[in-house]
């Protein structure tokens, strides 16, 4: 484990955090990664089982491939590549295809929507923690008080922040085999129904006290931490509840494997999402409530929801010789108004500070994005490379990214719904055209964090030197090919996300000695920034990573490389031989075309450019060749020298 | 384990594997994943833990991936894409770049020529036939005896093959972090070298009999099962003498990592080949043998093999931080007559029958290449499913193109160390010329099985429906469209090793009625053929599955498909629903264009064409359309009806 003891029942650790679903899974896998000393509790017996959360999203699969699992995700996840609309037609009595739109729109991402149920992707950061440092998650553990000691949020060698911690004592075991409900889970019931599926026997068995320097509650809409912090959710509900479950459907649908939303003329939508092996998650709208009225529990039943399908697919007939699960869920958008606390000793992440409908295939994606957010600047802290400013950028950031996200679910799910009709409230097609506008939104490739001038600068001229890099956004994909050995290579792949800093140095065409001279005087400058930052006898390469993009073929950089500053091809332990992984050359690649990045990113090979991009691969500026001292600067402004 | 004990020391298996090198560990997990009953021992305490091959070639890559693990290989092995040929020049005093060329040709493959060490290639298949079936290597187990009851070849519920196994006591540990000599593999000692790694303590523990269906000997160059059948390796040496060693490397030398052939003035010639992480497989030529002489062992000192390399490496410059194997060689070429005996009930693959050089990355692929051939042959007689006629066509293909390796590898080899001379016993730059031609035959995409009238047709006109479908050569790769999922899918890819048999339709486009009818009447045809050799209650496509492949849009086929007869949907377990993985399009897709299917494959649309293919991918047969009465011919020829 990663945490000390410090006697039988108390210790002390780095991070303690509180739930282990995607958002608390994928902060303890970066933690881990990191080797940061972390605490993963949940009060569950055990990982989801079926059914939950399903979409992940374009961007969503970058950062799983800069964490190094998204080859787990390639093997088991399924791509929907076309959504298809059906509308009723009364010559066919029921639904009939009105028009069909890809689903990951050409060109957005190199890394595709898919879907996957969520007990596997739980189930893959589960392994990828224990594989980086061993971490494992401890259950059946739930906090029950929260000390900070305010004196000493200062101070980084206390551990100022303690919870109590009881030990819930084993449930009996699901049945397996039969249907299972996610009732339990459900947001149309009280807090009591929480821990239907723990039925436990006997008593609990102890309590422990751990004490941390910071605690990330990840733990749902439900949240202990969020209510023992006083926040709320605040928002609304649009009174419509919808039913979900998992099947295999048999069915005359001539279009089975594809992304289905159908709208029937009086018994509302379904939305067919086909998932891994012959899985199918299916959305269907049961009713809607009166203000304050609950729903009956008699209303939800498994037939009904099947009926309620059967309904909807007329003429096509759909039976369900498999179903693993069901749920049923109100619309709802909540978003909370601050998502940290004691001078960014707590935070809250994932739904525990947002809530929206699921169907937009949003939310393991965007609470996963929260702690990719904040995993690396609580590292950076708890390091001594960054002060501890930089934390407060996770509330700027991420508030404003879920504030954005609840804008568009409520007015997407009320077309949807139908609660805005097309053709009355909205005109013909909107239904159509809102989707389409949507995946750029909702592949998570649109967002952008603003500047801060901390993490992110305040540029308007940035685009001048690189035209389609957008300052705050991700960096995006384009291929090159590697200097030493001639791959084609994902360009944006090579920022992993093992918490170092990049400056990508695009030099242009270095037999100009104009450009090669540049370069040389820029490289002799970050070689003194980035020492700096470096601790004693670390490799040049620790804390921020050099790479250069040439517009000149490899076969020339080869010769040219020995002659080069040595912050570009640095030496590296254990045997001190030189990197032959940071010099990269935009050119055509032996089997994979392309030679087109300059173009992709917008910059004039005349000029060249400096793109600092963070660990998450956000960018936080674009400088000229000769701005090595702004360069400078930025990293001074959050830094720390060594 | 998937054998049957029935007294204490004798049990009873269905395949007994002599040997885990790649050649029997392929074969071990091919019959794992068949669910076959095998058995697979070893004399070594553990698998190879240093140097041995490392070249893995397309082909293997393609087969890789038939058997599900080419992600494994994906994520961890090198691609040398350039090999850089250096050449003396005595303006430099020593080499120079003189030309370079693409390693695999662009087009030869979907999956390109990779370097991995033999550790890892075994360590992945040992993965792989655990998690099939918990299949694991019985370990120091030598075989004494092999004893074959002849009056029972022909019953095939005997187990005529009986091999007496001695077990060996546990060797002493290995020691760490010392630079391994692998020197008690090389071919350059006796026999009694053999198991210097494997020091013995103390007496040996016992003897064991197993009854075996059948017997792999895949016991290296020295196989037990080839001398035990006094079978004898025939060729030639050709009395030179090499060195290869795995080291990181410092060096000067502008392309560190790309693949290095630099031929020296004076001091021979040193063949560089990159692999994993920073390690580089190093080949040296260090002399000459008179006829009868032995290598002198003080020759081979891993000091000389260094110094040897540097010098021929001048001008530039090559330290060694860290050696982590080396051993030496003589180049010889041999192969044996026979691969078989006891009527195709006791066979030899991989280096027991056929020996050459390494430095082409032939070995562990022509080896692995062996067992794929012969692995599903003997897992369908083993089921009924085949007659036993099949198992001789091993013989026919496999010693044939073992012969080939031969002629290539001996012209090969003298070219490589100069016992040719380019500009005097070769032309200038026939070595570059014969490296380049030698691409599409090293690569393993060039073997082609000649007709035998059971697995492979002589089909003099099959050009004549598919120009570039070669009978008896393997199906080749063309991009095509998932008719009910809109993915872009590689046709060859979904040829698993899953032992069926596949029938390929290509009926044109099926908006033309008379291609739709061609379809429908060969369809029902192929209903009847299909269910002739299935087991009962077995879904349609268990033995033989037919995939159709239109050269019509997808969302035309999925209105279609309900019409189409069962056998190109079939039904299938546990939920008895329709197949949806069983009809593609040749038509552009969203993300990966192409469309090229037809094209590619030489199929005009307006004849279309049907192709057999076997369980290993190669081509029995290209068929008419209305040709359906000649593919039941052909299957009735070898299969069992059931």
């Amino acid at each position: 484990m990663a945490s000390s003891s410090n006697s039988s029942n108390s210790s002390n650790v780095d991070v303690l955090i509180v739930g282990a679903g995607p958002a608390g899974l994928f902060l303890a896998t970066q933690l881990s990664k990191l080797k940061i000393s972390t605490r993963i509790i949940d009060k569950m017996a055990h990982p989801v089982l079926r059914g939950h959360a399903d979409g992940l999203q374009c961007r969503t699969g970058e950062v799983f491939e800069a964490m190094g699992v998204q080859y787990r995700f390639d093997l088991e996840s399924h791509e929907c590549a076309e959504v298809i609309i059906w509308e009723h037609d009364d010559k066919v009595g029921g639904i009939r295809e009105a028009s069909r739109v890809v689903d990951t729109l050409p060109g957005l991402s190199r890394i595709r929507h898919v879907n996957l149920g969520q007990d596997r992707v739980e189930g893959i950061f589960i392994d990828a923690m224990k594989e980086n440092n061993g971490l494992e998650v401890d259950r059946l553990l739930e906090p029950t008080s929260l000390v900070v000691d305010e004196k000493n949020l200062g101070n980084p060698d206390a551990f100022p922040v303690t919870v109590t911690l009881k030990r819930l004592p084993a449930p009996k075991e699901l049945a397996n085999g039969d249907v299972q409900s996610g009732m339990y889970r459900s947001n149309l019931f009280t807090d009591e129904s929480q821990t239907k599926g723990n039925d436990v026997e006997g008593d609990h068995s102890g309590e422990e006290v751990v004490h941390c320097k910071y605690l990330v509650g990840c733990d749902g809409a439900r949240s202990w931490v969020r209510k023992t912090l006083g926040y709320r959710l605040e928002g609304d509900s649009n009174n419509v509840y919808w039913g979900a479950f998992d099947a295999v459907i048999d069915s005359d649908l001539p279009t089975g494997r594809m992304k289905h939303m159908a709208h029937s003329k009086d018994d509302g939508t379904v939305l067919m999402v086909p998932r891994e092996d012959s899985m199918i998650r299916i959305y269907t709208q049961m009713g809607t409530l009166a203000d304050g009225e609950r729903v009956d529990r008699e209303a939800v039943t498994l037939e009904k929801l099947c009926a309620k399908t059967q309904a909807v697919l007329k003429p096509y007939k759909i039976e369900f010789p498999y179903v693993d699960w069901y749920t049923c869920y109100e619309i709802g958008q909540r978003v909370c108004d601050t998502f940290t606390a004691y001078d960014d000793h707590v935070f809250i992440a994932g739904d525990a500070c947002h809530t929206h409908s699921p169907k937009a295939g949003q939310g393991m994606n965007v609470s996963m994005m929260d702690t990719f957010n904040l995993g690396w600047k609580i590292a950076s802290v708890l390091r001594g490379q960054s002060k501890p400013d930089i934390l407060h950028t996770y509330q700027l950031e991420r508030q404003y990214t879920a504030k954005e996200l609840i804008d568009f679910d409520y007015k997407w799910s009320r077309l949807f719904t139908g609660q805005i009709k097309p053709g009355k409230d909205a005109d013909e097609g909107e239904m159509r055209a809102a989707w389409e506008q949507s995946i750029k939104f909702t592949s998570g490739t649109g967002v952008v964090y603003a500047p801060d001038g901390l993490l992110v600068l305040d540029q308007p001229n940035a685009s001048k030197l690189a035209k389609n890099i957008t300052v705050g956004g991700h960096f995006e994909n384009h291929q090159v090919v590697g200097a030493f050995n001639a791959h084609s290579i994902k360009l944006q792949a090579e920022l992993k996300a093992d918490g170092r800093w990049r400056v990508l140095i695009f030099p242009g065409d270095v037999r100009e000695s104009d450009a090669l001279d540049a370069l040389t005087n820029l490289g002799n400058q970050l070689q003194t920034i980035v020492q700096k930052y470096n601790s004693k006898d670390a490799d040049l390469d620790e804390v921020i990573q050099v790479l250069t993009v040439f517009k000149t073929a490899h076969r020339e950089i080869q010769y040219l490389a020995q002659s080069l500053p040595e912050v570009l091809i640095p030496r590296r332990k254990p045997y001190n031989i030189r990197a032959f992984d940071t010099l990269y050359c935009d050119e055509p690649s032996h089997h994979d075309g392309d030679g087109k990045a300059y173009a992709g990113y917008g910059i004039d090979p005349s000029f060249g450019c400096v793109v600092v991009c963070r660990p998450d691969q956000h960018v936080s500026g674009v400088f000229g060749m000769s701005q090595g001292k702004d360069i400078a600067a930025f990293f001074d402004r959050f830094m720390v020298q060594q």
